[in-house]
């Protein structure tokens, strides 16, 4: 493929929108390390990978691992690369849109959960997305109102980890806790006003008193939106509010960052 | 104010330029939130602070604040504000750049320091400033070939902290680590390939074995490059390097949040 121009180009190029996303089911996969982790992941059915000529030879085994998923892989000038996306650095893929099943992660009995309500921001649902997966967690869950987890810019923020364990999309907060906690899980909203200190929880976790959550035990967290944190109705869901603690003059974290030191403070009292 | 043309109005928006920082000695603070902070902090003089009327009325204690501390306020229209900065919400100012002094930091005795070492990215860069000031941190290091802590992003993502601690930019990462090592801190380095994994610390945090960093010692973290992390060299300055557990399949986390999970541990073992 040589004419950036031509239609094949421009219809993996419009995948940036999430409308052309919806109607055509797939998404972009951009950048060797993305492109590797899709076609040796066992979710998501990739399509077509798109290569210079230069990646081809430098990386041959996502070339190879493409090509025995199954994979048409075609190659491409630079600039036709470049034409499709400006973060390819040699490499995209189009793979189908992920979808991860809420009753099919429940089956499998999840011990932690990560929830994301009303997130908008894709770098920061990306970036929460990759600290899950690096936490140990389960699963992950968007729900209805929250960022399209293929926004190019999200799939770039896991580096990877979209591809590494189910992420379900589209169900409303209630259901999602509802199911959560028919399995097993306690419900943890992370918010600035929590009743309770993660210091104090992980001080207790194993042994935790009547009324006090254990981080040990089988846990969803759910974090809210970048801006305004979690709805009072959202909150009411929960089975118990936490705080990280701050112990500066911050007012507040980063939700990347909150999501970040919740899902270790969980991964480390479950180990 | 009316003119968005105006030299005044220009002379603000030239300092999104890093050179033009330089020149001047002074930077710009955004929106309500920001410029509340650089006002009521000890620390930064502000020069001035403009305001839409709208503002002036919404924020009236940050503009007796400004007064208090000094400042020249002045009222502009919102086409004023919006050619000063597309991120002025009403409200702008300018302040001193921060100066943070590597010897006054060394003569409070701290407990808890982060160094960020070739840090490129503003955003990354000013999330770490947030998080290690909420995770009780006394100080931050940016050392001479990372990135300039004025840059407007990097600003925005401290979320106000940038005025919350001393933060010291320009030295030489050799040099900051013997003045901390010399002030009675353990330097240790977060880094993917670290040889003590950070949850068997906290586990023997106070009553490490020889050998072993007790977490709950004063301690400085030194953080990389949020691409390639940190060098050979910038390790081998390190008393030890340490990294966060990964319980899933992710390569690496994200600078940012490797920072918060760790110095949260610091923060947690010292209390």
């Amino acid at each position: 493929m040589t004419n950036p121009r031509a239609d094949r180009v421009k219809a993996v190029r419009a995948l940036a929108s999430r409308s052309v996303r919806r109607r055509s089911g797939t998404f972009l996969v951009e950048g060797p390390q993305a492109v590797r982790e899709a076609v040796t992941a066992p979710g998501p059915r990739v399509h077509d990978v798109y290569v210079t000529p230069d990646a081809a030879a430098r990386y041959g085994e996502i070339v190879d691992a493409a090509l025995a998923a199954g994979a048409r892989v075609r190659s491409g000038t630079p600039e036709v690369l470049d034409a499709m996306s400006p973060d390819a650095q040699g490499v995209v893929a189009v793979a189908d849109l992920v979808h991860g099943e809420m009753g099919a992660v429940l089956a499998r009995r999840p011990r932690l959960v990560a929830v994301l309500a009303h997130v908008r921001d894709p770098g920061n649902a990306g970036t929460v997305l990759r600290a899950s997966d690096a936490a140990g967690a389960d699963a992950v869950v968007l729900t209805a109102s929250s960022v399209d987890v293929h926004n190019p810019k999200c799939v770039r923020a896991t580096a990877g980890s979209l591809f590494h364990l189910p992420v379900v999309t589209g169900p409303e907060l209630p259901e999602v806790v509802a199911g959560l906690r028919a399995a097993g899980l306690q419900v943890l909203a992370a918010a600035g006003s929590g009743t309770h200190d993660l210091d104090d929880l992980l001080d207790v976790a194993g042994a935790a008193p009547a009324g006090v959550p254990d981080l040990a035990a089988p846990t969803a967290w759910v974090f809210g939106n970048e801006a305004w944190g979690l709805r009072d109705e959202d909150l009411a869901l929960a089975d118990a509010a936490v705080r990280v603690p701050l112990r500066g003059r911050a007012e507040s974290l980063n939700l990347a960052t909150a999501a970040a030191v919740c899902l270790y403070a969980s991964g480390r009292a479950q180990r």
